[in-house]
């Protein structure tokens, strides 16, 4: 993307500030106004899911949406609840990785490059960890204190709400569950997959965008943007399956098609799904066009980088 | 409790209107302002956990409690909140059944006279519902039209994670599963439970009050009282594991001994622990009393009924 934009740089101090946040909230401390902590069992689950891990896409989304549609003088008032939405995201994302990881689901045993959270801590800790990380997700879009106003603690409980649930990322893994060994049309692949996955990427601009005060031209601008980064993201998910090796990759490769599960790849081959990424790629980045936002290039930046990742 | 007053006809309309607004809003139809529907083999399973069954003792709770708070003239205003608040609890209540029920926690098969959700729909169905229903419970909470204030929604979502969470049942289900065949102390299981029952129990209490706008002498008195229920209520569920058969109970009775479980019934005795029931009784009237509340009848009928049920 832009020369003049250097996303590491700017991903740095973005991504230290979200692990110390996620540190600090992912914990047994008791939250004000209630008697009780949480049982340390529980918690040491908890934090083995989210910490040390991941490239944390989906809240630099949350923080690069904040950007572009808060001018900088405005910014820092309403970044408060654009870091507990990045960590909502991501702690939504973590609990649907454990969840997914179970024997009943995918049965995978290596994520992140360590043992999944049921081979570390055994099932039943590994079914209640994802269940508290959901419950968890909702606490920090609600403080106590009034460092988030309570229009825009509604609004980001209830985007996030959509974009994890039956008709979003819950969704779309039942649809993916019910698809293995069945013949999948584009369309129909496309749509479970805008669902496993895309509710929550988009949902994670949609976030930071209204911690903000978009406009509505700008706000259908960046649903275009998610949309079209969401899908790019699972296209180029399918390609690294057959493309990148199990360490690069920190999971296991090839367990798609060993799966019989349908892919991009398996439905249109290798060149035309890396040529639809691109396409995408290119979407992303005329909706941003179409946004009339100034400060769009940690975006586009991060549109780039879910393209042409290499793992 | 009081004669004038008779908690059937009470719960009748109440219960007859949240099973509507259950049986509406658990569906496969996508919510205003998403592109898609949830898949009917989700939805399925959702409504297989969450209709047709159980006692609705957390909305009526909310009812109950919304009630007490508000003066007969100002209900209506803030009543689908109440409602959708007693939707929500129910919701995250028939998750909890569902994951609890799995083969890598209780491993039960009978729930409500019905086979349970992974018996039914298999394992991965059950986990995927549960975690759909949770997420479902914040979208009710946060109706994208105006029928709800901003304000009363960030309270009722967060008073709900909280409940629901890490601190809450989901902590008191954790420290369930390290104390099997432990010897705990009085306190301890009093912690689980004030944790793993109690949370949601009172929480819904809490969630029905702020629908209004209690008082803070009325607020710290509800929550002694729902504290005092919620305390009861597993006190009662220990004493008819022993004492009710599993047709009565409607799922499998001798569970807890069978498993090794420590209960209040195996530390303290049955006659103990029936009257440590009645004094639970004594404390949440005790509470509703000092309330300065002119209508909490529904709530000393609820009350009553957690500690003299037979099922």
């Amino acid at each position: 993307m832009s020369a003049l934009f250097d996303l590491n740089t700017w991903s740095h101090t973005r991504l230290a500030e979200v692990e110390a946040a996620l540190g600090a909230w992912v914990t047994a401390d008791a939250p004000q106004g209630v008697d009780h902590g949480a049982p340390a069992e529980l918690v040491d689950a908890m934090r083995y899911a989210v910490l040390d891990g991941g490239k944390r896409l989906r809240p630099l989304l949350v923080l690069a949406a904040h950007e572009a549609v808060c001018p900088l003088r405005e910014r820092a008032a309403t970044y408060t609840a654009a870091l507990r939405a990045a960590c909502a995201v991501e702690l939504i994302h973590a609990y649907s990785l454990v969840h997914d990881d179970m024997p009943c689901m995918d049965n995978d045993v290596l994520r992140r490059g360590k043992p999944t959270v049921h081979v570390q801590f055994g099932e039943a800790s590994a079914l209640l960890a994802g269940d508290a990380l959901q419950a968890l997700a909702f606490e920090l879009l609600t403080p106590l204190d009034d460092s988030v106003a309570p229009a825009t603690q509604a609004r980001l409980c209830g985007l996030l709400a959509r974009a994890a649930g039956s008709a979003g990322m819950a969704g779309g893994q039942a649809i993916d569950l019910a698809s293995v060994g069945m013949p999948l049309s584009e369309s129909q692949l496309r749509e479970m997959h805008e669902l496993k996955t895309g509710a929550l990427l988009q949902g994670s601009v949609l976030m930071g965008a209204c911690c903000g005060a978009p406009g509505p031209a700008a706000l259908a601008a960046l649903e275009n943007y998610g949309a079209a980064i969401g899908l790019a993201f699972q296209v180029v998910d399918d390609i690294l399956d057959v493309t990148a090796d199990s360490a690069t990759l920190g999971k296991t490769a090839g367990k798609d098609a060993d799966n019989d599960k349908p892919t991009y790849v398996s439905l249109m081959g290798l060149d035309a799904s890396q040529a639809y990424a691109q396409a995408l790629l290119s979407q992303a980045c005329t909706a941003l066009d179409a946004s009339g936002l100034p400060d769009t290039q940690a975006l586009r930046a991060l549109a780039d980088m879910v393209v042409n990742r290499a793992c």
